[in-house]
């Protein structure tokens, strides 16, 4: 597809600066934080009951990452979904490790049905296992690939009206009306714990600037893919990986973008 | 002002090893943890109402840092500020986003009305806000200079009895009796989350050793200031910066400071 | 020793990717879940209430660090080690800060007391003070050598039927039966916070694997260790340490262990 709409988005970020609200997990906070003045972005990381909806109507996005959850934070999440809802701010939620645990399949169904839910982000164990269609997670990991993972990705955008865009080897972006395939990305990516959840940043952050969900979440995935891809040719292993992934994507120019970028719209 | 002088209160915390109890958010306690270490203290992040007073009578100073608050953290911030006020244990409050909601600004100012803080340290939008002088605060970031924000820390320090540091381009250190400009530092500390935490914990490691509060906020912030003029000559993007920043910490040595600190004292 | 055996235990839990559930502390969530990944395994850090007893049940580890503990994250904890134990899924604790506050100690003695360990993980202070044989603790850190640590190491072990280990200058690996001692590692892993809870993770990923707990545990500590001599060659100070100390884990083959493992079987 046309790569001068995705740098155009980057470029848009860059000089937007959106408020991206995270409710996230104690793991990557620190690292979705990073990445989100990287990109371009603020972030903030809130859960106070007391602030929630004061917090979120400031945001240009809201970000829901139950990864550490517990009764305490999913309360939150609510309270901050649905004040997002009533002032039309973008929710995007990372079902972190859906299908492990009954738990965490119910707090993230519950989510999409009770929220209306901007894009979801996660890898195919957590998507199938949230569209009933298989996938194995073991922990917080996606450990095979799942056999029709691209029709559970539309049947959920369908039924939910929501972006669904899981990430893997080639990642998949599904709304009610277009499919997006990404192929930018590096294995090493899949080396270090987070890039799931940095994933979902960059979505929140380029969902933050374009109304179009699909074709941001596409943007975003294929600049964090790009962004890996140089990182890779410099890395020592995964640590230093992860420091020149964080590096290549504030380095990341829109010029990049319009020479690498591999999206290719389906539908 | 002598350069001796902030060279010899390094080598203090060195020597000394401080222990700072920190009770600090989620996305900065990997980092100010680490900067502990690095500048010679020891660090202790704990929060259980049950351990509280015992651990903030062994520390040499508290470290308050409502980043991600909620209820039972200000709640066991407010016990450990109370032991360590009773203990003499100097007091150091990083007013986190004040401003950005009526929580955040609330919390805040009754720490400063009901404990007594050594050292308030923040960006501009946080102090002004706290000091009802304007000032913007998206999420936790100061988004634009304070007109008359010298005179604000001044009244700050004068109505609490606080030393006000307020971090930015040029740092101001203010108290009653003094008033200090530090031009250390580097743009690239912008870059990533979390400097400010840092330069908070920079303040505790001097304070804990330096009874002048003023004076070891101002070595403190020219220490810090020269690691990341440091730290920004090798660094190939945000992530590596603070690899680099924390490196140079831990290397900073005192003849560097010597020659290197820009600090101004103007009362 | 043979250390063939020891690059065979590496070479296994490479192939059997072992699922580790921490309940673990805020401070170095991010470096555990890193190392998991890097040594082959997969993390799952996860304390809600309600996912507690499904989540262990999928693990081949638990590991319970208190390092910020609370009464909820305390309560989790015990939930999961009961279910760990009624499955035979192997727990390794790490007491950290035992011995620095009085809760500190009694929630690590509940634990030793009413769970059954599979490991203890330590540093001197820490397990003297569990021992009731002295030893100092400042915050977290042990502040120095324990007269008589290894005789307190073998009687805990007695005592618990855990595995003892403690890791310093020399880790000291104790069990009823058997008695190690490991040189590998370098004084650069004392310069960051979070090698000891790291450790208690290698050793997680290797108990996982390996039913000898003893001889899993000298294992896990040699192949660290032996990862930090090989990070402190190209580090600049203890940032790029630890960066290259998490390279170098990810990095590290069989024949360097049949190289250079330094394990001692004194029993």
């Amino acid at each position: 597809m046309n790569n001068a709409k995705i740098a155009e988005i980057l470029t848009r970020v860059r000089a937007q600066k959106p408020l991206l609200h995270h409710i996230t997990n104690f793991v990557v906070m620190n690292d979705t934080a990073n990445l989100t003045l990287h990109i371009g972005g603020l972030p903030v990381m809130a859960h106070a009951k007391e602030e929630m909806e004061e917090m979120t109507a400031i945001a240009n996005c809201l970000i829901l990452n139950p990864g550490t959850l517990d009764e305490e934070w999913v309360h939150s999440m609510n309270i901050a979904g649905k004040k997002a809802n009533a002032l039309g701010i973008p929710i995007v939620l990372d079902p972190v490790g859906a299908g492990a645990t009954k738990y965490r399949t119910k707090v993230n169904t519950d989510f999409l049905q009770n929220l209306r839910i901007a894009a979801l982000r996660g890898n195919q164990g957590e998507i199938a296992a949230l569209a009933g269609a298989g996938g194995k997670v073991r922990g917080v990991e996606s450990v095979e690939d799942v056999t029709g993972i691209e029709s559970a990705a539309m049947r959920m955008a369908e039924k939910y009206g929501a972006v669904v865009a899981i990430t893997g080897k080639r990642d998949i972006i599904a709304s009610r009306d277009s499919l997006y395939f990404v192929d930018n990305g590096h294995e090493r990516m899949a080396s270090i714990t987070g890039t799931g959840c940095m994933s979902t940043t960059m979505v929140g952050a380029f969902i933050a600037v374009e109304k179009d969900f699909a074709l941001a979440s596409a943007a975003a995935l294929a600049c964090f893919g790009l962004a890996g891809e140089i990182a890779a040719r410099q890395a020592e292993g995964p640590a230093s990986f992860r420091v020149a992934l964080l590096d290549a994507v504030a380095n990341l120019e829109p010029e990049m973008v319009l020479r690498n970028a591999r999206v290719t719209k389906m539908k």
